[in-house]
């Protein structure tokens, strides 16, 4: 069991590509790390140099295992000589553990084909991989691992248009759902995000280097300057013609852009604070997040003295709970200290030992621990920013309760998640859900978990909250089952694992 | 170089002891990961179980490496079969890297002598090394380590006292300095603490199981209530007659005890915030001391909205920050809002490549990224603990400067730190620090590090915000010079390194 | 630098192919580490069982690391748990270290398409893999690894034909070159050997379980009894039919069988001696390499006392030395001695330290040394089976002079080696072949290894020595340069290392 | 279970020391990789070079883990940097594995003490290591081993004697049992050997510089000359004094020198055959002793064809057999033949797997296989070494028997096992020596090998094959059961292993 594995969703992922930088695995390394909280188990690199013999190709080299970014790179003979080149991507991955064959699906993928080499790294879910899959495998096609990725390779690889750009295009019009991908081949680097632009993907420029990303933190890290997003809808090409005349030549993949599905969840939880994702500052949106939820969740019942302290979870409900803070003290009069009640630990190994019955209770307290002073005799509220399974936050409720807080309240900065997704991220099963455990019963939630209140934000206070200067159109198909693009049946989805 | 090497005090040691638990290393791993901020490098765990063949000798186990405890113990067949007992003790340890005789100084050590086994973990610094070691090589001693802590297993081995008990006073009146240790001997476990009380210790209880540590945090983990301190110049022993009765013998060290001096950069920088030592919990004092740095840093420049943007440098001087931005607020009347400025990253492997000269701004983005909005045209206060080397400061300050705030000041809840310590700190050498660089001269290290303004904390406000009902003795020499016990001369010093 | 690297062809694989065995990775395991002497970079095994869902198709594990055999697979949970199953292949390999793109060069290779999965491990160099690669490429397909046996699987995916065995056939037909393949699918094991027979491969049967191998040492070690060979041109599929009815179908690739063209190198160096590769043990035809080598030398220099003394280089040479001897003896009337001159050293680590100019002498002599008193004023006759680049054989002279013979002859069980091999076996490039540095002058390379005499076996001999009723065709290209299958010129093959 | 594990004594240590050498630690690794036979499982090497601020003081360095020397100290930087100096000892050793507290036992070991530093490498067994401890113990002695090599070193810091040499000659002194010892100091290299001179230890020369080894194929490997022995009863000193003039003094350990008593099973089968140890070629013993062995052994039954093959086990009884051969052919009139029957597998891994009954034949099986066509049909005799549980004879009869000869003979070039060694090998407890289980009854043990006959060498036959112009005296305990120098009782030995 991973120590750091609390219950939040897992899986997400985080794409880099740099172009035309001396040090192009370097700069991709230094912005994986930035992303790692996008993926924590594996992290691969495929850089790219000229070849000393034909002028068309480029030497290409990989290097992918399982880890974190800063071990798996930890070798600066690795980054510096066998990863040198001028341009690169890499991904980040959480995968779930198990079967070798599985290991095979680390990205970057890399490939050779008629056209010459091909990398590619993908975020997020297709969701026409079964019939994808099964068409290809008619035509003769070998499939070595079991994502759905590699579908996009191979589509490349068998189109009939002539340029790299038109291969792709072909490709992405015949797949369905959520990527935002990074692609290396002999030309240059490609980004591209699929109709409704589900995950982030950012443009940014470092000197004369251009850098492709999730997020923007991946810039900040490496003093690259934001330009713009890769739009939803669309292909950039970042090759030699753009060091020539700064122009990134840019091709729609449908000739129609539907309406966005912008993951709300990388708002909530996903994306870093200090991450701009899809036209907003994301600290922004998690503070007004949280000023909604004081004003939806109203006055706490009166103590004594008037005090109520509020509460964040360390690191992800922070600035969630600033924002609640203040509207709590402006709005219901109330004397609201903003404290650190919780302290988070900064040490997590890659296993964590806890033999026997108090596993989930020791795991808990094997990141967090209470300031006594803090909570004791105090009316607390804990802002956090969702609910999965419910079991961490039990945890920490009994956590808290033993410092003796006089009452505890919990405020959750986002409605119940009733549904899986769909689109790159790794909920546990429907059932599993505490909100669905629970049919959706607040006051029953409330009870399981243990708090004397509990207040989930709205849909509408979640939508209010995020920009809508942006296209207006969010996924939030995890709070409504509301999902903007059909799924492939789950029968078929079955058939799928038995390859893998 | 690590990447979590950031320019603080490196050294500095947590101990463990657990006595009469079924799972004692299971015990004192968790407590020691949660003591893990005072020592990264390595750490060990000796546990002990009754043996087979004799009534008086009981069967010790070792284990100990390089590494972070949850990574050096993640197996479940090491802590409960390999290290299975119902006593142990454990250390982690910050120990500079290089050759390998010092490898054999990662803690606890073991050793057999004429009265059966003996194990011990030591946390601080002894300052009478050279001539005891000098004293002992002469009686035909053999030094199998360069540590000073191997100087008290060999006294006690020499020790013509026929207790257990007797054998440690007797050997720990022979040495000077500072030390909490836990002791595992084949009767029970031994606590004990110089008369100084440089370091701090704690008694706490589980059930019928006994847990000695350094910090109360490491009682939290496993949820053992604290007792009380193990007192300055105090030594405890736990053993059946513990069980039996209920009580914890005790015995002074020397005859008289001193006046305490309390290492006061615990409630500065090291200990962690949910942690009560020295009387008082960690978080209350850290608020006082961001309390009345603001009384003595006084009014920032005006503006012309009149608001002052305050950010903590996570997570070290997160509730300093909370207490400064209060008291600004309140006695400065200013529109003050504590905002999350920096972003601190989770994600930190054992070694960070960053090669050339962009170095420490690399390692310095590894760990921080700024949260551009909070900052970008604002009046921005910054609060740190302490200021060492000012590398990591400066690299802060260029940080934040690219956010674009109009202003930055930094504020500092310590005094310039002067002299090195000699009781267990691993400072920089005194031509190092920032402040003898610039001989203490404010304005010249403001200028260096970049800042429109730099307040330090005085002496005074320090020492009035520490608690003063505890014996009010403080050890503040790495800000004053003043050291409360009289330390070997350097030349000897150098005599020693030879021998490792 | 390898320490076990000694001047001797490289790259020759071995491949295993265990059916209906409980414990089918367990037996694949044994196997390929008797085969350890063909390949020892690297290892791998697919295993496949009854899936729970389809039964038309099976669950595939597999596990492939560089290293030897007993290293990589050195944990009961992985052989008998990851890879449980009754079905298993298994390869072993000698890769060129470097980039990581080769890594993913290690087999056996694993993918699903269309008619289920696949799995294939490959002995031998196809020849026209310039050609099918271009072809292939064009038509849209994607390849992963830069060798030639990853056409042989995308052949078999595309095929029109209906039943594996057709499908197969097929991909067969269109390579030319050299093979011995293992191959694993959800109906069975099937083995092929290519038209010219260039690799052994045989089946053995063990109860009820069906096992084939490159050489029947790996059915020896689990005790399974030899069978037959795979036959030049042959496919055969072993599968619920064979269990049912003991048939072992077959299938002939070509519809004419050429000349077998049996690589003669195998029974000179390769091959183990205790297996029976060609229709006979090898140790008797290294016997007979030895003997009629001792014919064609003729007597050696009278010497005072009539004594030779004649060693082996252990192991390569043992048997054809004990021939040597005993002819010499018989034939030239010599008080010849075999003796045991040079030991050699069991204990062999991944890589050896020597810097600097002592290099080579260093590294013989950490594999072997001289017994003094056998060789010391001696005529000493040193026996050894071929000669590459002459480094190590030089080396040899010089520790062997060290001991004092009176004279020292060398004899060569093999003829000169004067042409790469382009069906599966890694010699040095033809420049550094010490035959043809000194254009066949065997008096000038006598010279240049520093020994009194010098005698290479004659084609003639060897091919006397082999045996004749088994089809009669062996490929003597690396000493005659007659190869049987044409090769794709080098100005292609540039354009592949182009790929990887 | 190690896969190289074999029914052999295990435990023997190999011992180096260089001096004067500006690569000491590089030569020591390649010394102690021609000792690995004496020991598989731990190696160490501590290294010494001048100081730069104490003309008195050296600095030491030291490396030491488990596994084999090539692997160990696979690190250029680590034999050429980190372990850098003039002067070095090391040590290789097979230990048990088990816990963490033995892993302190892996040898060299080092400490410092008033005189400076001091490292020792210890080949052999003391025997009053039980009162030694407890002396020591009650003198207030700390062990931080369970090993009696420890007790040596704290005596030597304990001495009263003014100079290294009579500090070490007055710890000699009181210890008893078997030693041969490199030491490192501030001053030289010293070496020594108790006075019975159990283990062998020999001294060379390599231009300038000397070298101490456990076997003389340790001074081949760097072309270093045989000088002479250490004799038993003497300490050297190598040192500055010895660079000056060419001596080496030396100096007596007891006033009297007793009848030596070296282990006769060294040359059975422990040190090399290509060694010289007591004053004779190991191969050339071994060779008398198959010779003898094959005269008491007297003629087989006679066979249709009157043809006999002899085979070997190889490598241990490889000479032995060859002496056997032509002592048989000549004086049995015997068409005999020495023949390579059984092959031997070079590829080891650290653990071989063999799940359920068929371990010990798989366990075989890796290791050795039959070559089919020398056995089948014909009347073999095997000839080994010794027998000590008679588990692997067991097995590899059976392999044997699997080849179908019509008769299988075995030949064994020692006496029976019947006692434990007490001065350095660790055979199998008195119980589990197959001679004692069927009490010496070689009918009984020879059905229970299931061979057709058995004979092992008589003591009168040992003692006559070896040389006795060296002093006269052997150790042949481990098959008389007398011991030159009495052993403390075993009731005592348990109290030690509670120490550990």
């Amino acid at each position: 069991m991973n120590a750091n594995q609390i219950d939040k969703p897992l899986c997400n992922c985080g794409v880099v590509g740099v172009y035309n930088h001396p040090q192009a695995s370097l700069m991709t390394y230094y912005a994986l790390h930035a992303l790692q909280h996008r993926g924590q188990e594996s992290a691969g690199i495929v850089a790219s140099r000229p070849s000393s013999t034909r002028p068309d190709r480029r030497k290409f080299s990989i290097h992918k295992a399982h880890g974190l970014v800063l071990d798996i790179f930890a070798n600066e003979e690795l980054l510096l000589d066998e990863l040198r080149g001028d341009a690169a991507i890499g991904h980040n991955r959480y995968s779930t553990t198990g079967s070798n064959i599985k290991r095979a699906n680390i990205q970057p993928f890399y490939s050779s084909y008629h056209a010459g080499n091909l990398a590619l790294a993908h975020n997020g879910n297709l969701t026409n991989t079964i019939s994808m899959r099964s068409k290809l495998s008619d035509e003769g096609v070998l499939f070595q691992t079991s994502t759905d990725s590699e579908i996009i390779l191979h589509l490349i690889a068998r189109s009939r248009e002539v340029t790299t750009m038109g291969r792709i295009q072909d490709a992405l019009r015949q797949v369905r759902g959520a990527y935002s991908l990074t692609i290396l081949t002999d030309e240059g680097l490609i980004a591209a995000r699929d109709p409704h632009g589900f995950r982030p993907l950012c443009i940014g420029k470092l000197g004369e280097s251009y850098v492709v990303a999730s997020e923007t933190c991946a810039l900040d890290i490496i003093s690259a300057e934001y330009i713009r997003d890769v739009q939803p809808n669309e292909i950039v090409l970042i090759d030699e013609h753009t060091l020539r005349t700064g122009e990134i030549r840019s091709m729609q993949i449908d000739d129609v852009t539907p309406r966005p599905a912008y993951c709300i969840f990388e708002y909530v939880y996903f994306a870093r604070p200090d991450s701009r994702i899809f036209g907003e500052p994301v600290d922004k949106v998690r503070r007004r997040l949280g000023k909604r939820l004081a004003e939806e969740a109203g006055m706490l019942p009166a103590t004594p003295d008037g005090k109520v302290v509020v509460i964040n979870v360390p690191d992800s409900s922070n600035t969630a709970t600033l924002g609640y803070a203040r509207v709590n003290e402006t709005l219901h009069n109330a004397d609201t200290r903003y404290e650190i009640g919780l302290i988070r630990s900064h040490y997590v190994g890659r296993t964590f030992i806890s033999p026997g019955q108090a596993n989930r209770e020791f795991k808990v307290k094997t990141k967090f621990n209470t300031v006594r002073g803090v909570l004791e005799g105090q009316q607390v509220v804990v802002v956090d920013d969702s609910i999965v399974r419910g079991t961490t936050s039990k945890a920490l409720v009994s956590l808290i309760r033993e410092a003796h807080p006089t009452e505890l309240h919990m405020r959750i900065t986002s409605p119940p998640i009733t549904h899986p997704c769909r689109y790159g991220m790794d909920f546990p099963s429907k059932e599993e859900l505490i909100a669905n455990t629970y049919n959706l019963d607040i006051e029953a939630i409330r009870e399981s978990l243990g708090v004397d209140s509990l207040h989930y934000l709205s849909v509408e206070g979640l939508l209010d909250a995020v920009p809508h200067d942006n296209g207006e159109g969010y996924c939030t198909a995890c709070f409504t089952g509301n999902y903007p693009v059909p799924i492939e049946t789950a029968a078929n989805k079955m058939a799928l694992e038995e390859l893998g």
